[in-house]
């Protein structure tokens, strides 16, 4: 029931804000005897990082991992893994500007509302700074659910999406936009650089498929595994959307082509003809590829002067210098599959204490 | 932690299956001296209740809420509620076939490879019915937060989108689709109509709004109230996407188009002059209404045959007879109205805990 | 952190008071496919009914239990169980008296000072019929941890205490104290009818014992075996002190006099040469029994009339009338021993989903 | 429900091995607006640290706090507080005899038994060093409910206790043993030095009370302040009983003898003629001081060698060198305070959310 922790029986918990001395998490939970050491985990951080392509915020940050307890001799012991990451380019010399007046679509005025104060150093314990940590407890999360394969990539950019015939998933680390179309990676990067240099900023869509999912996992009826991911998803910074399978397109099918024919397949396992449930019914698993889509709102720190008020009440505008993500759903790839993983591997132990 | 409870500080244990004996929900956690009787609860019951025009199931349920505790002389005591419900018009007689196979779209399947068998008997567990309790519970949930007033509407059957500038909350009382637009309630009984004759089925959209949430609910970062609210929708029957907001037009937005600008109000409130973000900002409510959507799947029963495999893993073909919805979604208005009732006034004693 | 569950992973839900029409509970998370019907949980609830003899209360109740869901032809489904039990002997006609003035050492004043109000028909929720719904819960959770024994008994009634030498575990059914000590439990007959007469009370210490469970169940460190049974244990009515292994004595003993010192067993495990620690270690089962001990004191409901005051806050006298339990401790031996299994089961699913 | 969190709505997760880099904690759901810094914490683990007298261990462990989050310009924020301490101390080099033969009384052979795996070095997860976090959130929830008095002492070392006559709160910090008779702190002088110059060991009773408790704390019935205090302390390393008010005296008294008088007070509330109930009433405070009392068993680290067996299950001897408390439950003292805080502090939350 904590505030800042995530799952059910792997539980992470994160703290630290964006201009704090380090930000952390506790992943509790864990099995023992599962092979780590912080290279497992740096590879996803490294993907995550930013200041690594003109498309995304150039603050400089080596996002070094380092594993504080729960690993013994090279494995986990099944005690609580500590991970910490150390805040190295924070800037935060300048943020008057900001604890004054509230940038709008920021949560600025929501936490001030909340709580009576709030840290506005780099939007403090609501900067997408906390997601990095979510990307180290998913690297553990895959390594506790080895057989599921998990991979995302940008599916949208404004309103140039790609097209699913020249989706090739060895193009998606490729490019700078996780994008497995290598026609359209070339189209968003003119896109996102001139909205880079007019000081906007563009939305998004992200797609994460999990595949390897045996069937089973899911816990209905509030713990399902389509609603555990939709909260896990939707609880991303800027994500205001969350689908699974065909998502909001099943509006307007008929329960004839919205129907997953199934088949005698091998080894004893159905075959489906279609994945149109994306791979979960009644809230469990079917053993097809679990897929998730969700929307990014474009970042709200744009240099254009918005309309706001001061923390007083008085009226102002806004206009957000510093470094920021053109497109923050880009480096949300990372994330949603960190998420993705963390939730998995969450109801595989789930479904392994019920029903072994 | 309970696979079968919701929220954090109002939670709610839902039981039963529909061709049991009864179903029932205790709601725990509830404020004491909150007036409560049985018809404080009937009405919303009413709404969802099938049988009541040609559009939904012709299951005859009188779904006759009784109070088994929690309850003294009129009032709450601050003690867990027990609501329960008989099962009247079961006609479980001859669930053979569906047990012997498995109907595409449903979760036979994924009960049967989670738990190894299953009660057959009206979809048992996985059934919509179980969503009566989550109605029940809505209404309690209501009265912990009188000022907030909850509505919602379907949006959208298959094709046909209610036309925005028609709103009428007048008019959703006032035809069998919850539709707030008379125009295309019209035409939407064409529509279900054919649908219905064919033995066929149909998606819907689904709105449901929130107005009176004050700025401040809400519980960064894992219990985020949009995340939360995610989570409780896409846990509903049938839904496979949700959004807040805007949601997936968000990612053809740019920040410009998204930010939702602010000005002095009256009482020293902001007055926002759009609400793209759907009233939560950081996860924390803004003061602005919630608003959320969500799309519900066609019913999977239908009449026309669908390949599928028996228990057993030999090829049969299914379809399904008896009495279903041919658009589950019209049902599903008075389910999210609950969800969405339960989540924000969960979020306020969260609130209320932490920030008084 | 529902406030009326129990459990971590196989949670209970309870609710009911003690003159509404029933009370009941939800068992969820049970394992599918264990064989279960009522006449697996009566006999549990049989020990503990009142009115068997005349040293427990003469309230008349068959506490004839129903399962209303989650089990399918005989056997569980995964699903949450539902029990019910209904309230059949309340003579609530004249509880006047109790709602005007607070009886000491009852529930009563902490109650409304809580939550401004109360149901005072036989103690509402506060009353030991709660318990009912433990037993049989506990019924199931012994079903779930088939190869555990446990087993309970009164092991000191006033100042008189079983002489260990005695120990028979046949006699413990043979006597209306579930006294193992043939001799004692004649001298208990001739104390409690003694206090019974006097209209007055008398406490007592219960222990239980766990023969059966495998090292290694318990997770540290907020979640420990023996931490999880002391809350268990403190939380039943009237319980006021409770020890795990040897409790209070080890604040004499050297470390020498302490240690439980091992040899090597026979099939691979260790053997233990005492059991001081009473089967648990740093929170985690050792493999040895699991010995818990706990102090009921006497029931508050005597004729003896003890000063109090009014709601309204004036002096005045109360004397209890009415049905009561002479020995509140007799009764909680199914109590403790369903306390137990319960505990012990949810372990089991805990250290199954981590260490599989 | 994560394994190394505690608490409801003040949710403290700690992590860390005795020897590994560091240990921490995360106190998540700490109101906003409290004043803190790491001078208001520190002066409780000074209390706790070791090497301070000749009587608790000579590891040297400066045990410096720093705070990493949730607090901003010298408040709380609202969000986790990351809190960590540098092990410094360590002298592990010498553990190769620890990790191949379970030293009895210790947690050695359960975590095996468990996990197949540990960390052997000071204890790993099991050693008592984990307190210190116990010991500095405990400073943090003091800071919440201010007017709350929390005071702890040793009561009985092996078999000489103290004189309730005698008591005077101003000795126990003028003492190393947090001892409130001064005559007795002599005789456990020479009790203690002759134990620990035997190598051996001994146990004691430790007693905490919390003045200032209002009534109306506590939430039944799986939540009851009584369960959740009796839980927090049995999950004490060392600990082996937990008493609430008379605790086990109460078997023996009759209902008179228990029974807590009330008459009208001042201000409105009643006044207690007596506190049998330890300030407790059906699992609810009643604005009595809440008394606590625990057995702590002797170290199990002891220079007599004890019969054991080694990893590979062949019988050896163990004798534990090295740095030890002759008397465990005198630094026990801070860590049973910090616990009770802990608990009260997430109990009045609790009840705010519901019954404000």
């Amino acid at each position: 029931m904590s505030h800042n922790s995530f799952g059910h029986l792997l539980r992470v918990t994160t703290w630290g804000e964006s201009h704090g001395p380090a930000i952390g998490a506790v992943v509790d939970g864990c099995p023992p005897g599962i092979a780590l050491c912080e290279a497992d985990i740096q590879p996803f951080l490294d993907a995550r990082r930013p200041g690594q392509s003109r498309f995304t915020t150039q603050r400089q940050e080596p996002d070094q991992v380092r594993i504080l307890s729960g690993v013994y001799e090279g494995a986990t012991t099944g005690t609580p893994i500590s991970l910490i990451i150390d805040n190295v380019d924070q800037r935060s010399k300048d943020y008057g500007d900001i604890a004054a007046a509230y940038r709008p679509g920021h949560a600025d005025y929501a936490y001030d509302a909340k709580y009576g104060r709030r840290d506005p150093r780099g939007g403090g314990r609501s900067s997408a700074r906390e997601t990095a940590m979510r990307v180290a407890a998913g690297a553990i999360a895959r390594k506790i659910i080895p057989d599921v394969r998990i991979l995302g990539w940008v599916a949208q950019i404004g309103d140039v999406a790609i097209d699913p015939a020249r989706f090739d998933a060895d193009v998606i680390g490729q490019n700078p936009f996780f994008c497995p179309d290598a026609l359209v990676a070339e189209q968003w990067a003119e896109l996102v650089d001139g909205v880079r240099k007019a000081g906007s900023s563009i939305g998004a869509i992200v797609e994460v498929v999990a595949d390897g999912v045996p069937a089973g996992w899911g816990a209905p009826i509030y713990a399902k595994l389509d609603g555990d991911l939709a909260g896990a998803m939707m609880g991303i910074n800027a994500v205001k959307g969350v689908e699974i399978g065909d998502g909001f397109a099943v509006a307007a099918l008929s329960g004839e082509g919205n129907a997953d024919a199934m088949r005698p397949g091998s080894n004893g396992l159905p075959a489906f003809l279609s994945n149109h449930a994306g791979g979960i019914s009644g809230g469990i698993s079917t053993g097809q590829p679990v897929r998730v889509r969700m929307a990014f709102k474009p970042t709200s720190s744009i240099l254009t002067p918005v309309p706001s008020i001061t923390k007083d009440g008085q009226p102002t505008e806004v206009r957000t210098k510093g470094r920021h993500d053109p497109c923050v759903g880009i480096r949300g790839v990372p994330v949603a599959e960190a998420m993705l993983a963390l939730t998995l591997a969450d109801h595989m132990l789930l479904h392994r204490a019920q029903c072994t």
